[in-house]
């Protein structure tokens, strides 16, 4: 099999693969027991927590565990909205993943916040100066992707976190499509809240974490036991934690190699698209390098998707959160993209498990596919 | 190493390990992806959520994954606060753990309604009639588990289930220390609500379910990609969802042998314990069979706890999840234990993994660590 749907998921690494086993089998007790295992098990976790902010550059105790980027998501922009106080304006992209903007809708119906969701440009990127504008006294939230996920392009996360800094409003960034993929780190990024999921980088599904900023208001949305410091109950995932914090270490070991590589795949597949008359719908200067969102006019998305797969090529229509609706086919449409195109639209995703070889058995099996089946 | 916490959490069944590692490095497609691979792995998830519903008897749709226990009851408990009405009253006991405890009074400052906690009676088992006398009009939920982390002590939830059967009022059961040690289905059981946790059944860690009667009105609290059938939004944990289905079903293969085996060995603890003098805080009659708490008075079950750790035997002083608090001597106290004798109890929890040769060690290591620490 030939797997190009890593924005969707990856596989684990093999080390991840033996931490679980250990942890499952071995080091299995809970870190909450006050005899001498549980205190071991505890232990780990603070390394793990310890490890994680070290390759974030932040400190450990702004790293929580949660069980994934959706619950990080729903956790930022839940207890923001409880302490929004007498504003009411949320802003963010309408091209952000549906963990945000559907909680943000869900929060619309419980607590009637105006949501105000600003357009990428033609190109697929938010232009920050568009989302500046919207920025009011009755604005309590700014919630943006560092990466979308359909289209690899990278957002004005930056940008909008230096304009923000200077304000006291809660800003969340989703940052799940970054890790091995772009050089993230949280010392130079100002921002309240940002998610991220451990099974985009090789660690496991199941195993999400929430950056929050010392001195952020922050509100848990899952009580009990008190466990992650009183704001986040429930007996901890342990394998999924440490495993997830040596996943994001030999990410980000290789991840300068690991760029260089996965562009240089990338740009076999655009040049042979190109050759196919494909629309290359990523922003090829301004994108995580593994991601290609290409349209072959004529060819339904799904219809290509179900062709390689059938001949063991795995690749996405979009994003695999948002496959029952439309696709994901919205954030190209929300770029001007005509429905056609967009709905003739793939979404190839690399990872460093992928090799040239496979990329050039890709690009044939791609060739052969499009000739086959486009009208 | 001899665990005893078995109530804490458990090892993981070697089949439950293979079947994690057979999802993170081969069958670790995303199941929400609309390839073929992805389209497997969802199917795979089908196949469990069928098993454990067979396992419990109930429908497959009344099944939902959730990533721990604690996000089950939270889910529960607060998607019924939000359906109340004017309803504004809670019943549950003085004894549950944490996670229910604490949301409640979560809610209680969200939403201002009013909590009930019923005492148990000095066997440290809640009357049912005392919580029927608390059902009023004004009543919108009842919640109340099956066992008791701490002392084992099995609660009415059958005769509470009936009765509220032919009322509208939401039923929560807290079934978490059922699988594995009481025969709990739900066929004839009658509830809204049931929440579980794998990692107590040699599952891993991670990975929590919620039954939801058909037709119960529920609202989702983590919202996003729409998972779960639009219940439970985030990348389903596909490794911990298959491998719970798994390990549910060896637990209750052996149920039968399993409990006549782990009473066995309760006992021989059990008439240990009496020769030195214990006092038995678990009603032995009405009990998980797999649980003993236990009071050595004069000597503090902290210190006996670390005491029989250093000799490599792992106990708890009660729930894990409480152990930043009071350890959960609440539930002992609240029987109208002293507190002298509730802050000497240690609980001692079983598995099937224990053998009739590790408790005779255990027993043995127990009198040696009482007759040298109590005063």
């Amino acid at each position: 099999m030939i797997y190009l749907d890593n924005n969707a998921t990856t596989i684990c690494y093999p080390e991840v693969s033996e931490i679980i086993e250990n942890y499952s089998l071995k080091n299995y007790g809970n870190p909450n027991a006050l005899n001498s295992f549980g205190k071991e098990i505890n232990n780990q976790i603070s390394i793990a927590r310890k490890s994680i902010a070290n390759q974030m550059n932040c400190d450990k105790n702004e790293i929580f565990f949660t069980s994934c980027a959706t619950e990080s998501i729903n956790w930022a922009l839940r207890s923001s909205t409880y302490y929004k106080g007498k504003r009411n304006k949320v802003i963010t992209s309408s091209i952000e993943h549906k963990a945000v903007l559907n909680t943000l809708k869900d929060l619309k119906q419980l607590s009637g916040i105006e949501i105000v969701e600003v357009n990428p440009e033609k190109n697929g990127i938010v232009d920050p100066e568009k989302i500046i504008r919207e920025i009011d006294d009755r604005t309590f939230m700014v919630s943006l992707m560092a990466a979308n996920n359909v289209t690899g392009n990278i957002q004005p996360y930056r940008e909008i976190g230096d304009y923000l800094s200077k304000t006291d409003i809660f800003y969340h960034i989703d940052a799940v499509q970054t890790i091995g993929k772009l050089n993230f780190s949280l010392d130079n990024i100002k921002t309240n809240f940002a998610s991220f999921s451990g099974h985009k980088f090789h660690g496991p599904k199941g195993i999400g974490i929430l950056y929050i900023k010392n001195g952020t208001k922050v509100r848990p949305i899952i009580t009990g036991g008190g466990q992650e410091r009183g704001f986040r109950s429930g007996t901890q995932n342990v394998a999924g934690i440490i495993a997830t914090s040596v996943a994001l270490k030999i990410s980000n070991e290789k991840l300068h190699d690991n760029m260089i590589e996965m562009k240089k795949l990338r740009e076999i597949i655009v040049q042979r698209s190109k050759k196919l008359r494909g629309i290359i719908n990523t922003d090829l200067d301004n994108s995580i390098v593994n991601t290609l969102n290409v349209s072959f006019p004529g060819l339904k998305g799904q219809v290509l998707v179900n062709a390689l797969s059938a001949d063991d090529v795995q690749t996405g229509i979009s994003s695999a959160c948002s496959s029952r609706t439309d696709g994901g086919q919205y954030v190209l449409e929300k770029a001007g993209i005509r429905k056609e195109i967009a709905s003739c639209s793939i979404r190839i995703s690399l990872s460093s498990f992928n090799s040239e070889d496979e990329i050039l058995e890709f690009v044939n099996k791609l060739e052969k596919m499009v000739n086959l089946l486009k009208i």
